[in-house]
């Protein structure tokens, strides 16, 4: 049976490849996404992708992916810093989360080395650009029982 | 070419498996490294691998590598946290090193949070047992152009 | 004359019994609600409800309530540890709020020992679940001179 | 069968209603326990009342009152914020205690905002003057299987 | 050619002059966006205002702003004190923004002596009341040339 | 009658517009300190200038300003962030103070975030180069009555 | 009419002049006691003296003081740092007190260096051996209209 | 001569063996009291013992003790962590004291990581259960010059 | 033989009596220096005064003050909380210092409880107003051998 | 059967008796070596020494242990306070340690009262000098059924 | 060309070799500055010296120094710890400058590890005595080409 | 007699002058090694040197120079912030030791400020480059005699 995988992206990344390419890379989402979809398709995965700045939206993202997603691939952004009910959300329901970030959060300022979410996703990726997206994918391929 | 990573792993992880299978998983190094074998063979990629308890050790390995490989994938564990030393082998060399870690390390105590080496490293993998080192594996490939 | 009183439960409470029983109770939000709706009856007093998982929609409902609400039972969730935006509300106001949580928020981890609204509000009560709204309910019939 | 509460006061509570009436309400400790009373008659409960300023009287009642009381409701006004010999009283026994306290404590000064004793309490409620104690009553009427 | 600025106001704000006159004033927001539009007239600036309770709202308008506005005069709110997504999305474009504040935050509560946003923004003007963003349009004024 | 306003500024300000321009900009105090007085002519205000490194000086200076002035602008440049006694003699005084700053304090070093004279001044403005003074110029005149 | 002041000693200061003279001095509390009882006899002041090692003893004490004393002189020695009871009691009567101590407090280690009683006593005194005691009955003399 | 030791027990020790086997153990105060009896009989030493809630006894004690007993042993339970009362009265004497702990006191909650007293007492021994005592015994026997 | 003293006071102490008499008293220094006058001619003690704004002269007072005075009652006002320089130069001489307040620094800001010098300095005196000069000039008398 | 125990001393230990007889005592190790030997002889368990300088020794000896010695019984001295990575190599088998310091490590610097492996070791006895090792092999003798 | 160094010396140590010699020597300021002498004598520099307990001289003498001395080697005493002044004048002007400390800072009270200027000076040399300074001298004389 | 001096070099400094010269500068370890050996033959003096990334090895070179050598030079590098075993090897033997850095380490990262090991040394020089050691040997000529 086909897996599901929801996609999910915070504030600001609507920007990516438009703003500040020095941190984030010159790939706009639209590309990665394209990327991912590629992968997916070969794999027998099927995508869903949701990008919103309003917390509220996420979490009733993320609560509604319960029971119908397998995976969810979260890069939380700004949000995974102080959105504790973004976290709450995650914990509330049984889909596993892997939590990306394009940039190396642990070398940046010292407000982003905390993650509040971290504590309750299966694992988290960071610092490798449209490439942590496409990992948390392989991991999710793996995981599901890929190659088997 | 035929590129070469090395695979470096810190103090006590040679007892994978045989002890705290709840946190750690049941997977020996030894068949993790096999796995990361086979795709590294699939994808023309040549691995060494070196286990040491004594930092000193993963210094002189680190130092050693620079010019000899393409890609260091690291799981310093408990040197993680405190081992600037490493950290400054890590930032003299200039290999990039990509930082894995079995378990979910911010889901863990307080002191496993704070890695003193991802502010020098391209990017942190954790949570994902075995498959950490996949996706290390994998992101070292893409980013190598694999695929293309 | 009638009593109002207006019932606000923030972010992921409408998953209330739905999901980690151990810590919330197996009640839904609507189970709690009817079982206000009985006391308030009872007590001569006029309920509503709304529950967001939007920090906006709370805001927007707090300022609204001013003038129209004799109370406010007010279960912010995880808004309660961060959301200063939820406390400036509550203090712009001259509607009494009472603070209740379901579970014993000091018990459990530091990050949800502190309330940034708690300064601003009557009072506080957490830890005894369902009851935990019935008790708020029950001072507020005290505190709106019930019984005599 | 009748139900028996211990209701337990702690340090300079014996002067409540002499002093600081902005603070601590006009009330007397008599008044409440009255107060208490008439509900407890009414409820079919029995209480016993204790006031000490000393810190082993406390403990000593506290350890007394396992196996002849169904609940404790105590105010530990003062130690509250540092007695871990009474946390340690409390834990040590299988009566459930309710914490209450008549100011919200965590609108005063910041070492009033931390309760060592919270986290082995069933649940706290702070803030609603004498109805603090009414409402630990009421909550431990419909814990005992009240109204049904 | 005529010089656009964007006044933004975030939560609470649309309660201004109705609310706790000794910290914010008497002034409703409408007048301090009538004095600010006086002088906009005067100078041959042409002003837009948003406020919202809603931070997505705010993160979209600061988005949609590049390229449209040549100035943008912010006034966070609560928002200022743990809004990184508000942050963010200020650095990710490249119209200047004024930070401004009614009351002097630095003389009140401990957590609002901290801005997330400063860091990022042309600069600060706070505790000056409605004439805070007077003096935000008079900068933006001299900056774009005024007077020249 | 004209007003009086003291314009204040701190230790190494003198060497403005010689040292760092990057950080403060190439003009100097002379040319900030004309922009202000060519402004103060316009609105009929009388400006008066110390600049001192000596901490003993600037109190002497604000202790003799009580009665004399109507404003103080104070730029107390480093000893901003630890000079407690010049916060003293501002609280001692009756005239309001306007601290400025030329760039802004908020996104420098992490010492340079905390003012230890913002709690006692009218208002802070900072970040905005010469503008700084000019804003601050432009504060005393409307809420002197300017152009009433 | 003859004034009435009520000298209470902490815990341990039972053993002065017996122990540790090198910090406390070789003086007994009986000989300081009589050093101040030979001061009061010839101002006209009558001296109470009590000592516990007993926090709920001196607490006692603090409350039957208030409408019987005039002034409190304390050394609450150890339970300086940690009885926010004993402060809470202070806090709760309306005579006077002085806090002294017979070493400087504030030279030794570090968690000697807070008072949490400091905060509502009227005043401290620190540092001078037994005329830290022989002090705080000169201000008493003073604060009453001594001399006069 | 016959070496006289004093066996000294803080809060809720009374209750061991009753409450919490999984931290404390099963056996009773007095099976341990008993063991000890039984290596001091055969050592030839003579052991008093004391159990009390109330920390001013314990002080009592401590004083009393001196130039009567040759050692003390001290399970001062949760004043371990806040009475600096107890500790400055083992300070006062000249009797040294071995400090015990049933459980390991480092491996639970971080605030029992810390003993106000331990740097004042010879030496601690914590994590033994009731070896802990016999191990304080044993050291006592050893210092004394047992066996020799 | 007659004793010298000699009275520093620092900043803005000068503008005692005229400011803020709700925290410093309604005496003017003049006042309080000619009360100090009285008390020590009565006691053949002879007094000279300094008061100063600048942390360099107070300096070179304390270091000319070794050799020729017994002792120095020292109120560093806002200098008591940074100036590790004065706390240097008591240091280094010989003569006793005492540290006076006129306000209870312990019930102010946070930021007042702390003082640099108070670990060099005899004692400290603060809360008693005009009062804690006196006293410590009571102390000097009994200190020097007064009444005997 | 004979009992075997590991005797493991970390860094600088082998200088003992040599250096710093104030804290560490006169004896050397190879003395306290031939003391703990005597005592295992009478008691039939076998003891095994080793010393080392070198963390990564240390971490292998503890991962050799791991089926061969009923206890380990361990010094770590300075890595005490920071070596994860020894607290891991204990963490992941399954002998139980005792861990001993010779000097009551709570009485002296700061950072020698944290010890990260006190967490994972059964107990810990500090401060007894060459006694905390004795009194550790007596506590081994007593856990493995010594004297039944 | 002569070479120019500037000798600046802070406040006390004016006193050096006359107070505290166990802690900086008995060697007094005019001792050092000759020794100082005679090393630039024989390597063709030439030295001013100056001392001032006074921070704005300090300040006045480093700007000055700009375009007329090749280095600065400064003992700022106490100012080390909190004149973020004189930080600044450091960094605002372009002549290297060397921090000197007699004795060992890191070795002494916490607050003095901490050097504000340390982050804008060439280097520091701190516990050597006298030769601080001559070692200071002798790295001036090998960055000028010394020897050559 | 000739003196002997070890020069001792911590982790990564054998990659001096390949790696990062825009921190470390472009010398080799040889060619600052052979600078030192120039200025020894002129002076004397003898020196002998030890580069190693091992701690232990760096800490039994330590222990064995007692009584071999007059001075140690040590440039710990990395370990310097967190070795308190080399701090105890240097404790534990008389000869002087004198650490060096090439960078100036306080002007570095925050956890680079910190020297665990510089409580035990003579003294600190950092920040010149090569000139670091040469200084520290110039000391060594200093302060055993030289030039006399």
């Amino acid at each position: 049976m086909t897996k599901k995988i929801l996609v999910l992206n915070g504030p600001n990344l609507n920007l990516l490849g438009k703003r500040e390419p020095q941190i984030y890379g010159t790939l706009t989402l639209e590309m990665i996404n394209a990327q991912m979809r590629d992968f997916a398709d070969l794999s027998g995965m099927e995508l869903d992708f949701l990008q919103s700045n309003h917390e509220g939206k996420l979490i009733d993202a993320i609560q509604e992916a319960d029971g119908k997603y397998d995976f969810i691939i979260l890069n939380a952004a700004a949000f995974t810093h102080y959105s504790i009910a973004i976290r709450d959300a995650i914990a509330a329901i049984s889909v596993p989360v892997i939590e990306v970030h394009l940039s190396n959060i642990h070398a940046r300022d010292d407000f982003r080395h905390q993650s509040v979410i971290a504590p309750v996703v299966m694992g988290q990726i960071s610092g490798f650009g449209a490439e942590s997206y496409l990992a948390a994918l392989n991991i999710v391929y793996l995981k599901l029982g890929g190659n088997r």
